[in-house]
């Protein structure tokens, strides 16, 4: 059993110099890399270590296209390797990270990464195995609803990958029956699960930010929201006690999209001053879309997040 | 300290599963490929994992040319990877080794290595520090005489690297300095060191074969070769107690290389019968020097490091 090995490993080693390891687990375009990138840029590059377990394909772009499987597909990456590489980062040791380069679809020269105070560790499959999964402090699924995930994935792929339209469709189609099998499992295993999606029943104007909705599993301890948003007028953020689709309890937390930013800021200002460590402003960095485009409720989803990180009693 | 833990693993797993490891230090061209060459094809591709420690350049052969040191220098090579991964291999796990091109000088994409029943380790640093002696079950130095190994490898560079014979030589100056405060101090902690050396005061016909001198440490248990030899007339080899030039006690032996191939064919036979294991006939593969030119001297030392290898005892 050696994810029990490894829990042991990591409590044992609980010193300074083992990491606090975080997953963001989620299909193709998910939102994977805004959600890290806004907290790494929070936290400070000399602190956080970012990887993405989608570097570690076994088969570049070239040799996939005779292969009756997609990127998706666990036997289309080293797990093993995954698994073994995770284990060092999260006892405190470099490895030698495989490199997949996304514009030309080769895999070329590894490079060497340490472990900084924290490792956020993002990609499509890094929940998949319980091994894997024993590496974590805290693991995030994002879950948006199709149809929001296929806009986003047509927009990066045809604006930053170099792709046709039809080409990404065709491949969201292709992609789907290992995105049933092997990606959205790991939702069952996160910690907290993100959801950015436009309310249902509401008729929004265009350009309104989409809200999200945050599942808290009780598989860790939360922040006491109640303190947070006993002052606030429970229109930006709410919190309820629901049942997950499988039964298990949870709490729900609730961020409008269609709040006005004055009140977003309140409740984002509360959360940040309860951080306690030496806060100061609420960084500009969280709620970054890119563009120069903004979204409140990324930007608390995010500072609850740095929160839990940055909790001592975590 | 880190190499007892991996030194206490190693007994501990002393188990169906775990490799032999073999060390094959040396000098650039000093031999170490044409040797292991040979003892991994009379083992069998199924039972060997070769690896070479030079795929673990930090630099390109493009980013070396603006740094101070050459290729040899170990600030020049990710060590702690070395480290690393030989202790993963030592303990039955594969890797993601990096690969280095020697034709293009360029870093590519790594390649999973699992290890087999016996994993050869060669390169020029692989005895380096503490932590990769720990990993290893027989360890071997090639060290021949300086000019010998010029001549190699002038001839190995400019026919199969593409170089000229003047950058060779200028890069062997280059390399001088750390040839003599990295390299060579590795032949101190080998258990078997190898000179291939024509006999200093025999005037042999040009085209005899080079001699063999194999320096036996009592760090490990060698076979009784004095059984081995009782039946020989002590001409194509023999056995002698010495010191070795820092004092330590060492046997050595010398295997000649002028002497007719009849008699050391009985020396081959006689050793490869009591190898016991299934031994059939001597593998034709042992003596390769590449090109259809054989060596008995290379020959009988491959055989004896073949029955350290098998040995049950070892």
């Amino acid at each position: 059993m050696p994810h029990k090995l490894i829990r042991i490993e990591r409590v044992e080693n609980d010193r300074p110099g083992r990491p606090v390891m975080i997953a963001v687990a989620g299909d193709s375009a998910a939102g994977k890399t805004t959600l890290t990138a806004g907290l790494a840029e929070a936290l400070g590059p000399d602190r956080v270590t970012t990887i993405c377990v989608d570097d570690y394909h076994r088969y570049d772009r070239r040799e996939r296209k005779g292969l009756p499987f997609t990127a998706l597909h666990p036997d289309c990456n080293y797990v093993e390797i995954i698994e073994q590489h995770l284990q060092l980062l999260a006892t405190g040791r470099p490895i030698l990270k495989p490199v997949y380069d996304h514009h030309t679809g080769e895999l070329t020269r590894p490079e060497l990464v340490e472990p900084h105070e924290f490792v956020i560790v993002e990609g499509l499959l890094p929940l998949h195995t319980r091994l894997t999964r024993a590496c974590f402090d805290i693991s995030i699924y994002l879950d948006p609803p199709e149809e929001v995930r296929r806009q986003w994935k047509v927009k990066r792929d045809t604006e930053k990958r170099g792709y046709q339209t039809e080409a990404v469709l065709a491949e969201l189609e292709r992609r789907e029956p290992e995105s049933a099998e092997f990606i959205r499992p790991q939702r069952a295993f996160a910690d907290i699960v993100v959801r950015f999606a436009p309310i249902a029943g509401r008729h929004d104007p265009p350009g309104t930010p989409l809200s999200a909705e945050l599942l808290l599993r009780p598989t860790m301890n939360h922040p006491d929201l109640s303190r947070v948003l006993a002052g606030n007028e429970q229109r930006a953020i709410h919190l309820k006690l629901t049942r997950d689709a499988d039964g298990r309890p949870v709490d729900t937390l609730h961020i409008h999209g269609y709040v006005p930013r004055e009140e977003s800021l309140v409740v984002e200002k509360a959360i940040w001053e309860r951080l306690g460590v030496d806060a100061g402003e609420v960084p500009l960095t969280l709620g970054n879309l890119g563009g120069g485009v903004r979204s409140e409720p990324l930007a608390i989803t995010q500072l609850l997040l740095l929160s839990h990180l940055l909790d001592p009693n975590r």
